[in-house]
């Protein structure tokens, strides 16, 4: 179905507002995207930030309106997990099957390039605008210098609140009685640092990896960009013995990086100058509910469901968020009630799926990497799902290579988990999950 | 241990904030107390109030300062239930052992009490005085006609917010980083209604009763006030069936009093009115974490946790939190850190315990009381509690008629629902809970 054009406001041009922008140019619609910072095209970047990892749902909005191929450009695939564990060679982890990766990209490279996109559609943007305040029934928008200075007052027929995890047009829904809204920060935090590339410009490690050193309570991750240089994330809890707490000096820095992560250890003037340099951040998993005001405005990305980075999956929620919009304006039309109803009612079971996912993730990476039992467990299943992998898809598989609800992924990962426990409640389970009966087992129970 | 006196503000001049201000009032500081509403004793209570229970918590803080006999003269015991069945003779649950009652006192009557008391002890009220802003580090209080006008700037040495449920005061501590924040709003809201006294000023209703008219989905209740009338609260869903929403009409509303409220059809006429001219109010569960900020900011009562009032809790808990921080102020003296650090820590797990029992109690009223097995249980647990009365205090008393933790009846509560869950899977239950059989594996259950 075909819309009628309408005057729409944007909030917030980071990825998802500046896709939904060119979404929503599409359809003929008069688009004005308005941020609070300047605009990132113009600026360094922040220092803060952790490179994406582009997955199928990612892809597939940029597909439908003509990006994929553009967006591959700036991008590099990585089809395996590169595993640096101390005392052992680095090894290799594939993702999936043959020709699945994940792609990484740089978020502040991505976000130029979308913005462009954005206004060769037709988008108007005005940055260093921040938006104060939002009248949800009347679609209006306040910016202006400051809280207390007078504010300029536009006027729109939809509001998009794009505008992240802090969004300030959730902040307005909320106020409003039966919001429902909950945000829960983890005791761990990040923090950007860099390898720079060769002198040739070629990647120091491995160029189509995603490297890992985990360390139980903290890890380190290195993807890769364009210019051969890795963006490094090292995640570490803010308190507790081995915590951003306790390292203040250079020194106490040099000698983290030395005894935890040697195999880095020629680089590691860069990752303390970086470690001073960049600020440490906090994640948070934000909730709410509902995400639409009547017909006028809708919380789209971030501002609506803000995840944990431990799937690599807040992009590609936020995406796909936008690709389920557009579906249902297909099918709606005008009908902006319903499309912002169906809208809320299908993808918050989802967002909710993928906090879960992305948070337990989070939860195993930091208490189950040293557990004998978990990892027996893991490899069992890589066995079984290898042999019969129209049996056993696993769960990152399911969130990662295809296009199905988050929200089945977890169920069905569930499903499988509660049969692992049984197989893992088999007598001597150590010595004999290669065998035949284990093999059996597992066939017989995921028939029953 | 003594205090310095300092300069205090308390924002909100409700139960919570007035109790406190009597305490800090009896520790020598100066006390500012701000309240955005006029003063409650000079206008008319708001329509949108359910009656208090105050039970053994709230009664230990208010015996503290000496004045557990002023409030008990404006309150009335209520030692039992009284179920009102259609089509059953009404009958009645005594709460707990001889001598144990919970106080039904109107909010409205307590409040102005409470301010005319914490004026005696020298706190000043500032009424009609929004605080639209509060700088945390600097405990600088800002108020003023509306956000954008001209504030007026306030300096003291500590701040509390006492100011409720949607606290101004938490709203700040809100925008920091790593403050976990969560509310949840339950689809039922409820409303005032009164069922006035007899023409000689008596109660129409058994007095020393707390009046429940239980329905699956919705309920009545009623408490006693000392003019002879009754507080009622309709709890009742927002949408649905037999909801807000499909109540619109006078005819409406007297078909719903006269079909499932046959025994008060009486007072049809009263209840319509007041249907129609009180508010329809919503519930939520509030928590966040942390409630204090350094030594200068803490959260006190309903800004620290608001839950639902299916406990009878809220102002107990609230109570209980001055009465914790009276002691912590003894034990600590002029180390504010260490008495904001140690009563954040005490009571958060205790409030996290009160909601998710209140929680529990709506659930259970809602989705259990037409369930034979749920009904059952509960009539087995009150025989063995009543012969064993040392080996079993069900939870409602621990939580009501004691002064340990909430968070000890909770985990007690646990521990007694699994005995529980084990003793409902004994075969034929039903026909022999009442057995010596039944009696004896309950004993053998507990002792392991």
């Amino acid at each position: 179905m075909t819309q009628t054009p309408k005057n729409i406001a944007i909030i917030g041009s980071g990825l998802v507002g500046s896709l939904l922008a060119i979404y929503l140019r599409k359809k003929r619609h008069e688009v004005t995207v308005f941020d609070r910072r300047p605009d990132i095209r113009t600026v360094e970047f922040s220092g803060r930030s952790i490179n994406l990892a582009m997955s199928n749902r990612g892809w597939k909005a940029l597909r439908g309106v003509g990006l994929e191929e553009t967006i591959k450009q700036i991008a590099i695939p990585l089809d395996k997990r590169a595993m640096h564990v101390n005392g052992k060679e680095v090894y290799f982890q594939h993702y999936g099957k043959q020709g699945e990766a994940i792609w990484s990209i740089s978020r502040g490279v991505l976000n130029r390039k979308m913005i462009d996109l954005a206004e060769e559609a037709g988008a108007v943007f005005r940055f260093n605008e921040k938006v104060w305040d939002v009248n949800l029934p009347e679609t209006k928008v306040y910016t202006g210098e400051s809280e207390k200075n007078k504010w300029k007052e536009y006027q729109y027929d939809l509001i998009f609140g794009c505008d992240g995890a802090f969004s300030r047009v959730r902040h307005k829904m909320q106020r409003r009685s039966r919001f429902n809204y909950s945000q829960h920060f983890i005791n761990v935090g990040y923090k950007e640092l860099t390898i720079p590339p060769n002198e040739d410009g070629t990647h120091k490690l491995d160029k189509n990896s995603f490297h890992i050193w985990p360390r139980g309570q903290f890890m380190l991750i290195a993807m890769p960009n364009l210019d051969g240089s890795f963006t490094c994330t090292l995640f570490l809890p803010f308190e507790g013995e081995v915590s951003f707490e306790n390292i203040t000096t250079e020194k106490e820095a040099k000698q983290f990086f030395k005894t935890y992560f040697p195999n880095v250890s020629k680089e590691i003037e860069n990752l303390t100058k970086d470690f001073f340099k960049n600020p440490t951040s906090a994640m948070v998993t934000m909730k709410c509910y509902p995400w639409t005001y009547w017909n006028k405005v809708a919380l789209v990305g971030d501002s609506a469901h803000a995840i944990v980075p431990f799937y690599g999956q807040g992009m590609n929620a936020g995406f796909e968020d936008i690709d389920k919009l557009n579906e249902l304006m297909e099918e709606h039309g005008d009908d902006w009630d319903a499309i912002f109803e169906a809208y809320q009612e299908q993808r918050k079971p989802n967002a909710d799926a993928i906090a879960e996912l992305s948070y337990r993730n989070f939860m195993e990476m930091s208490s189950k990497t040293a557990d004998t039992k978990f990892l027996l467990q893991k490899q069992l299943e890589k066995k079984f799902a290898e042999k019969y992998p129209d049996k056993w898809i696993p769960v990152y598989s399911r969130v990662t290579f295809s296009e199905r609800p988050y929200a089945e992924a977890l169920a069905i990962g569930d499903a499988q988990e509660e049969i692992m426990k049984e197989i893992m409640k088999m007598p001597d389970i150590g010595a004999i999950w290669d065998s035949e009966e284990v093999e059996q087992r597992l066939l017989e129970l995921l028939s029953t």
